[in-house]
């Protein structure tokens, strides 16, 4: 026969590390079944109820109230346990076993003071509760300092003005809810130790980040600098204001050789951007986007891996392969990329991409490789992530499988008959927004005899454009249209009846780039709408991220864990303003 | 001043490839602008209509009458090419400019006549329209021939059907709409002409069959036999029908040695069972999901590439890997397999898997991965293809990332306080659907100072099982619930303060089998769930592949190709039944 009691502590504040400490200390006491210390919030009181610790009769309490529950074989044990609340609290006080070697006499009240008394501190470190964090974030970055924002539940739109006033200032914030970081040698939030070395990590997942870190210092390698974006970095609001950032960091870091890009999927809409930075870097950049098909193997500089493990593994070989003294200095804005030389001077973001498949597969992987690169994409593919085509006219860029259903009935394959193709591509031409058409043409047994043949005039109209051979251009000057691009990867072999080298040399004189690979053909793509330079440096100073020293407000743990990195670091005795109370915080606020 | 005249045929059958020879030469005629020569299905008429084809007040037409429209400069020039359409369709007759140099003499007007005067011809190639192909492949087939069935628009449910019924005779059918096989060193379809060599593909794609065998070619290598499946082989209806039959009969190939799988992503519950079937080759097999993250990398002797071009660089590299002797006889079915040690000897459908992570990215990578391997799986990590799983209780194969917002408001990150997730293992051992529990452990600086001594306690109890430590075991005998099996993966480094070796040693004398890769957590469920044995073996004759010779019902093109490469063909005058009236056609179907 077990009894349940409870305290609740309105408005309490204690750090959630503190929290559970006395929640594991209650539990171990003489008679005590099970205890639960939880900030009474929605799902903790769920939590408790599945751990049968939810007290009956519950009401009243909210997100800012402390519920201390003990199930106990008998009241008596229950009560003696409440009455140690206060002994078990001020006895653990945030110290969870680490040797804190370091703990400073100077702990300050306010981080005000911890920032007027510690300027070579650069770096603060927030981990307060979400509904403060950017309030204490924005403080930090005013008074010119780097944020490690640790705290989760900081809206999206404090998020990106955050980061829009912290890169005004030439500041990083790397964050909200980022778990982890390693700056100078030194681990931020959870952070593995790793030799220091040459391969830098830029981040938008905490254990993606631990994951590959661990394993290349496994692997014999060793880290420069591991950034943490936080985890919607790369979504369409936040743009990759912080990836962008670290990106340029990186690529003048002349300790960095290889960089790692890690995130989850990110909005099309952004990749583009963000790997553009990554190639204007110049430096081999292995980019994993965990949970999705990796677009292509390689693009120039650009090295996409299919897990965790492999982006570590490539990292590690791709740095065994760069000469040690690598002091190029990345792309600047306007520059034309000088070690990729296939990439187009041309690369803007202008016009689009027109793709006309005959084959399905070879549509799929080009969709699935184009989705990170150019957008708006659309295609009849039935992709993820990837708006649906119209069958009509194109929108945007557009990649269409003409060998699908829609485009089949009662009519031969477009492998035989291309006299839809041909139509479609003159219909692309004729639209000013196309830039570049995209084909395939695959030969063999069962196709037609002679496919380039076929497509050789239409394309070199759509190339010569339509002033050509009118003699119209001459006259008109620059107001009349020039052609587009045409592209073509051929899928075929030597000993193809209709003849391999053949059909190539009719596709190359009629003014078409020819490639043997779908790689061959993303790359054309990406050297003109994936421009190699950085839109935005980043003017973050170097020696900042050298060797470093911090103010931690919010959690106590983290400070002695920097404590036991031997880093200078000054703790702030942060409580929620106005002792939580939200009436009277609101009225501070108003005064202030 | 253009014209459009046209002229409607009902009923009248030509195949398709004989329509566009028509249309291609009546736009050639003087005076002609454009000429459409089409079914008049919907879709055709729109096309029509963008190319400015469509006859005003056109009514009362459907997809059985054949539509032909010029557009002209003059009436006169319009009614004299309508005049040439007879002329035009005897002079072309469906030659697409092959040489078909062996046209033979015996043109049986029906299949039957085919059949029985052919007995040496084990293959029927079947491209007639959609709604007659399934009457012909299952007259091919009961006729105890393998079917290579080119027509699309057959329905799901009929090949399902023609699919059960050629298994149960031992023979395969390739599609409905498979583009492309080379069978015997014959293309089939549309095929590239390769060299013969000792890669065998079985593909649910075309062109992905067709880029992976002409860069197979390009890199100096060869194929020994290329099936196609069909686009929907790999649907949750058809289970891999095709693609089962086809990977056991490679299986036993000896001139295979290294295969490749291609498809567009399978239904998760035919993906396990087709990559069991894979594995139960025991060779080296390249898997290529077109368009999905790949799982993994590598599954013992499964390989996964992110694109053609990687599969086919792979299975060359692979194969050069081999011995050139490789006569091992495949898994049979309840044999346990005897080149991958670490294949457990229990792998069954039985039990699920449950992950209970502290890393979201670690959790995503797991729940990625096995997507493909074990189903019904749920997570709440927000995956294509995989449930929302209920926070509450795990039903099915169930993945968590525990320190997701939903499991951390108001209590520290499980990285520190493993409270939540000790209850949570507790609850999925006493759980008797659950067969393997999944933890990861991540180390470093911020995380608990020993987290494996947090968790040993709980991993022992779950591992040892209810009955273990009461005595009750031993009485209780054989209905007493044994324990489950605990499989963590360990992020960290040999100088995280947690002192690696020790956390691992404290997980292992737990009971728990420790990973440093994800891949090795994955590759412990897989030898549990994804059993390295053939379900049903495919009873298809080896020597039916070899040297082939076929009958041809549909695209006469299809005839000229095979004559090309000089195979024994014998050509169907094949014509709709009853002159394509649908109403005699059901009445002659009821006396049949």
């Amino acid at each position: 026969m077990s009894t349940i009691a409870h305290e609740i502590r309105r408005g309490a504040y204690a750090d959630s590390i503190v929290l559970m400490q006395l929640q594991s200390s209650l539990a171990q006491l003489e008679g005590v079944d099970d205890a639960g210390v939880v900030m009474a919030t929605e799902v903790n009181l769920e939590l408790l109820a599945a751990s049968r610790l939810l007290p009956e009769a519950l009401s009243g309490v909210g997100p800012d109230d402390l519920l201390i529950v003990v199930r106990a074989e008998s009241d008596d044990a229950a009560a003696a346990a409440l009455a140690e609340i206060d002994r078990l609290m001020s006895r653990d006080a945030g110290s969870l076993g680490f040797s804190g070697s370091g703990t400073a006499a100077f702990r300050p009240k306010s981080l005000r003071t911890a920032l007027d008394g510690s300027p070579q501190a650069r770096w603060v470190l927030v981990s307060v509760p979400g509904r403060y964090a950017a309030q204490v974030a924005r403080e930090a970055i005013r008074a010119d300092r780097h944020v490690f924002l640790y705290s989760d539940n900081v809206t999206i739109d404090q998020e990106v003005e955050l980061k829009r006033e912290a890169r005004e200032r030439g500041l990083l914030v790397m964050g909200p809810d980022c778990g982890t970081a390693t700056i100078g040698g030194v681990g931020l939030g959870f952070a593995n130790r790793v030799q220091p070395g040459a391969i830098g990590i830029v981040a938008a997942s905490g254990t993606g980040l631990q994951s590959v870190a661990s394993r290349i210092d496994a692997l014999g390698a060793g880290i420069s600098q591991a950034i943490g974006t936080g985890g919607r970095d790369l979504s369409q609001a936040v743009a990759g204001a912080t990836t962008l950032q670290a990106l340029d960091l990186l690529a003048y870091d002349p300790a960095t050789r290889v960089i790692v890009l890690i995130s989850k999927p990110p909005a099309p809409e952004v990749a583009a951007g963000v790997l553009a930075a990554a190639r204007a870097t110049r430096k081999p950049v292995v980019v994993s986007l965990s949970g999705t098909a990796p677009p292509l193997e390689k693009l120039s500089n650009l090295w996409f891996a299919q897990s965790l493990e492999g982006a570590a593994d490539r990292a590690v070989e791709l740095l065994g392969l760069q000469p040690t003294a690598s002091h190029v200095s990345p792309a600047q804005p306007g520059d034309a990329p000088k070690d990729s030389p296939k990439a187009s001077p041309r690369a803007s973001n202008t016009g689009f991409v027109r793709g006309l498949f005959s084959g399905g597969t070879v549509a799929l992987e080009v969709t699935q490789a184009l989705r990170f690169l150019v957008a708006p994409l659309a295609s009849n593919l039935g992709v993820d992530g990837v708006a649906d085509a119209s069958i009509e006219a194109s929108i945007g860029h557009t990649i269409l499988d003409l060998g699908a259903d829609e485009f089949t009935v009662g009519r031969p394959h477009p492998m035989i008959d291309s006299d839809l193709r041909q139509r479609r591509i003159s219909q692309e031409a004729s639209d000013p927004s196309t830039r570049v058409i995209l084909l395939d043409l695959v030969l063999g047994d069962g196709a037609h005899p002679n496919p380039a043949g076929e497509l050789a005039q239409v394309i070199r109209a759509a190339v010569e454009g339509p002033g050509a051979g009118s003699g119209a251009r001459s006259d008109a000057g620059s107001c009349e249209r020039s052609g587009v691009e045409v592209a073509v990867v051929v899928i075929g072999t030597d000993k193809d009846p209709q003849n391999l080298d053949g059909q190539v040399e009719q596709l190359q004189q009629a003014g078409a780039a020819v490639f043997r690979t779908i790689g061959g053909l993303v790359e054309f793509v990406a050297d003109r709408f994936v421009g190699a330079v950085s839109p935005l440096p980043s003017r973050l100073e170097l020696e900042d991220f050298d060797s470093i020293s911090c103010i931690n407000v919010g959690l106590e743990h983290f400070h002695d864990s920097l404590a036991a990195q031997e880093v200078g670091v000054v703790h702030v005795e942060w409580r929620p303003p106005a002792g939580g109370n939200e009436r009277l915080q609101a009225i501070l606020a108003k005064m202030g």
